[in-house]
């Protein structure tokens, strides 16, 4: 006995006159004049299927009392709905399906919140009732589109030649591992293993193994305070290659993306991508995640500022920080609250203030314009391309600051004017990120990306004269303001490590120390190599639509980095932390544990499967 | 500058003529009377290059440096070899490349064992190694396979409308989680998270959420004592789908099988499998996962036996046990040490000896052949079809072990009779297993495999009379003796579930308070859903005719639990601990903990990535 032979939603005019058997959820039921209509659902989608007594006295009176959410399985005919009951909605609506045999394969609760899209409902009902918020089509088609993007991901990679590796999830904590998930056992007391948070070592020794090119759709994990964007466990998409370069990489990683963004959603993305030097995107967009949607690009003026009047632009000029405008096109009706706003604003982002001039009936307005001599005037109206309406807000601080505060207040403007379009996507690869920054606290360089992390060919020289001038052969992929990738290529000659190790302030026995077998690795013939990783999570959340990482996943953690559902993390028996040599330390000033007392319990384990 | 045109192991002799730039590792280098050959390999085999100072003095003199294991990209031209030197053993055996330009992309320390198939090196060298050990061709073949049947899976479940979904590796400890990993965090004192022995809750959530076909390569964990076939962490393709019956997914399953053995190694694979009931195995084989590549059936004789004056069997048979035969064909003239062995071999599996009769010259000869009457010889011999030459190999004792002995008695035989071929994939499904089994400590039943596996419709009945016997919708795939997937219907219906609950001697608030969210779940409309997981390693093992579960892993644990390469697992920093609320208790007499001393060490960590 089959319960299904044709799925809801695909059922169409083609079909009319066949006998169908469909199973599915109760979406709605009405009743016209003894007639049952019944909107049955399954994961393609609705159909409508009537139960009149006139056919089956039977199949009427079981359905009868079918509630919302009911499971069932019909078999009837598909045939053509009147004319005037058509229902232009959905697929489904010129047809209907007339049954003469039903069975309640199990009833239903009335759910807590009704099974449909758009609902509005507190996101921690929706988690905790996470089997009955998937039911709901927006949530379905996300999943499938996830499912769908890892296919592409995958048959691309295949393709290409890459070999899907899985690495381990029980691995070694790494030195600096407060971000680290540890793992006690059984077998080993006093030690742990530790989560990865990528497999980014593994994926160099299979390098180092001559598997020339691998990827993983791979499981990490921080441990870290979360924010809104962030889970406990992520996925990304995990690729290293042997022998290319990085812009034959880029390049590879480009018709990637573009044939996944046509499969999953059918939108076309030109190529190549814009290039932009970290250089670059942050001084026109004070973000190495530029949204590039649009333009709003911020200018320096420093040169000009230097002999200003403006006290604090001179001094910030004299003292090495930058002076820089956002000119806000047509803003210069700002009311006084927007632009008292714009001093918290400013503060936000670590700055001090944001100076204004509008710009009305010809004339410049602002608490600064005073101080302006006529000739700065004219070389700012040339620079910034000044017109009537337009409000300039300037930032003077240090280069970071600045940075932040006007690429802040750009994204800002931006959607306030409506400058963004929704159904763009603009990608554009950031290069040539910083080899190292200085570390203030530690007076000493560290790595932007880690200390494999191949420089620039031609920047080599740099390392006695200028490290942290050094340029990164490092990439991230951005779209719309989101990081969405990011990757480098690695050191694999022994005479560039050793310059990068001497930079940081490591001899090389104290790198040995702290890479250990890693350094050994690579004494054994590497070949050149280099890769990127995608954030899968944040990639669907784009494709799909949505602006919630949690959306993209079936079942995701809380901002605290909880399981409403399962209730996880839970306490747990005192006979297992002793079987794991822990025990554990209360937080001073809590209640004291009263862990779980050990049952009869041995049955929820899944076995076997 | 490209570093590859081609491929070593690709080239054949419809490129010669051409130029091509190839790079890999030196496999082997010898000089020939001042002209140097070198085979070079990459992932897709090998092949000789040719350095000749007569084509190149600087290629010759660099080439001139290179030793085993340096990395090299060479630029050059195809063409024939001598017929005399053709190489038959390898595909590019008829060809080599004459070298332009070469560079050394890097050196090479010796390596610690050579880079070559079948090496007789200690396991644990090879896994201290295993970025080199991955480099030898039989281990890079497996991991292709691997991804190559990862592929095959994936294709067969989307073109069937499966959807890939992830479920959680942070998840909650279920109650009796002896086995459970855990894991603590900073969010979240005194309580843990638990890494998934299987999806298995997820997916049946997955199945109330409507997703109707899901799967997953998922990873799995258990902290258990490892025998040599077990890892810590798994995988394995975890499938569940709503509205199919049983059969309807076995067929389907049986159709992915076949086509991942066509697809990957190119064997046709029969169908239908053979189907067996858990009880038909059990009496034919004495295993419920026989190797079914060969006869040698185990024969009950209980009957027979009840009248005997053999003590044993007549008392075994009276106190409720059986009595079974094993005719190892031909062993008659198994040594006296031969027979002598067969009380320690049965000793094994709990037996207290195992009597024999040789079958000589028309005669029956062993110490219980005086106690048989004529008849008993008579009607032995029809049943058990005895000829010249046979050994009857006699268990009596309790079902459970008789079935022990003599299942691990027929392998044994088997094998040293040469009766089992190793290039034969023998599948089958044994159904039918038992629901519940009787716990003598509990004195009450306990499930199977869990209790939420759904029983056979027409065994329902036997709740009330014999709960025992009910036969439970549940079956493994068995594979040459392995067992390679396993799986079951699950219970839909509440007054099944109720009863299955009865029988376990819970009421339903107890079932309840330990199954809690999940029965909550089931009340919503539930489908009827039903499921299978395969062994993917196994799996993987036995396509690559390896017999170490290991050899199909990247980077495997040893048998107890440790990664002899990254050191895992491993002391932490003592800061680490306290940040996740936890301290270590060291086990009795044990030397005290001694963490590492957190330094500036913030350099490992991966960033990014």
């Amino acid at each position: 006995m089959t319960l299904r032979t044709h799925q809801c939603g695909t059922l169409t005019k083609a079909d009319v006159g066949k006998e169908v058997t469909l199973s599915g959820w109760v979406q709605r039921y009405r009743d016209l004049g003894g007639v049952l209509f019944i909107d049955l659902r399954d994961r393609t989608g609705i159909v409508q299927i009537v139960f009149n007594p006139a056919f089956s006295k039977e199949a009427h009176e079981i359905a009868d009392r079918a509630r919302s959410e009911y499971v069932l399985t019909v078999r009837g005919e598909v045939v053509h709905r009147d004319p005037e009951t058509y229902n232009p909605n959905i697929p489904t609506g010129e047809i209907e399906v007339r049954v003469k045999h039903v069975e309640i394969l199990n009833p239903a609760k009335t759910p807590p919140f009704p099974i449909e899209d758009g609902i509005d409902v507190d996101e921690s009902v929706r988690l905790k009732y996470r089997y009955l918020d998937l039911r709901r089509p927006e949530m379905q088609k996300t999943l499938m589109l996830r499912s769908k993007a890892a296919k592409v991901f995958r048959d691309f990679l295949d393709e290409n030649g890459f070999i899907e590796i899985e690495t381990p999830i029980l691995t070694k904590s790494t030195p600096e591992g407060a971000r680290d998930y540890l793992v006690p056992s059984r077998l080993h007391p006093e030690e742990f293993y530790a989560l990865p948070q990528s497999p980014q070592i593994y994926k160099q020794l299979l390098m180092v193994g001559g598997l020339e090119r691998y990827y993983q759709i791979a499981r990490c994990f921080r441990d870290e305070d979360l924010r809104a964007d962030r889970q406990p466990e992520f996925t990304q998409v995990d690729i290293e290659t042997s022998f290319l370069s990085r812009d034959e990489l880029l390049e590879m990683m480009e018709e990637l993306v573009v044939k996944l963004f046509k499969e999953t959603i059918g939108v076309d993305i030109p190529r190549p991508f814009q290039r932009l030097s970290y250089q670059e995107a942050m001084d026109k967009y004070g973000s190495d995640k530029p949204d590039l949607r649009f333009g709003l690009e911020i200018v320096d003026i420093t040169d000009i500022a230097k002999g200003s009047d403006v006290q604090v632009f001179a001094s910030v000029a004299a003292q090495g920080g930058v002076v820089r405008v956002l000119n806000a096109k047509g803003c210069a009706n700002w009311s006084r609250k927007e632009l008292d706003d714009l001093k918290p604003f400013a503060e936000r982002y670590g700055g001090k203030g944001l100076a204004w001039v509008t710009v009305k009936d010809g004339e410049w307005r602002g608490p600064i314009v005073k101080f302006f001599k006529p000739e700065e005037i004219a070389a700012l109206t040339e620079r910034l391309g000044v017109e009537e309406g337009d409000l300039l807000l300037f930032s003077a601080d240090k280069k970071k600051i600045v940075c932040d505060v006007l690429g802040n207040l750009r994204l800002k403007v931006g959607r306030q004017l409506g400058l963004i379009d929704d159904s763009v996507f603009k990608f554009a690869w950031i290069v040539d990120f910083p080899l190292l920054s200085w570390d203030e606290e530690a007076k000493r360089y560290v790595a932007e990306h880690h200390p494999f992390t191949r420089p620039r060919d031609e920047d080599l020289h740099l390392f006695d004269s200028d490290p942290g001038a050094i340029r990164a052969q490092a990439y991230d992929l951005v779209l719309n303001g989101y990081e969405v990738g990011g990757g480098s290529m690695r050191i694999y000659k022994r005479d560039v490590q050793e310059k990068m190790f001497k930079a940081l302030g490591f001899t090389m026995e104290q790198a040995r120390e702290k890479f250990g077998f890693l350094l050994d690795a690579f004494e054994y013939g590497t070949p050149p190599h280099g890769g990127i990783a995608f954030g899968f999570d944040r990639l669907i959340m784009l494709l799909a639509g949505r602006t919630n990482l949690r959306e993209t996943i079936a079942f995701p953690k809380t901002a605290n980095a909880s399981d409403p559902m399962m209730d996880a993390p839970s306490r747990v028996e005192r006979e297992q932390l002793a079987e794991l040599h822990i025990r554990t330390v209360p937080k001073p000033g809590a209640k004291p544990q009263q862990p779980q007392q050990s049952g009869q319990q041995q049955e929820l384990q899944p076995q076997a499967e």
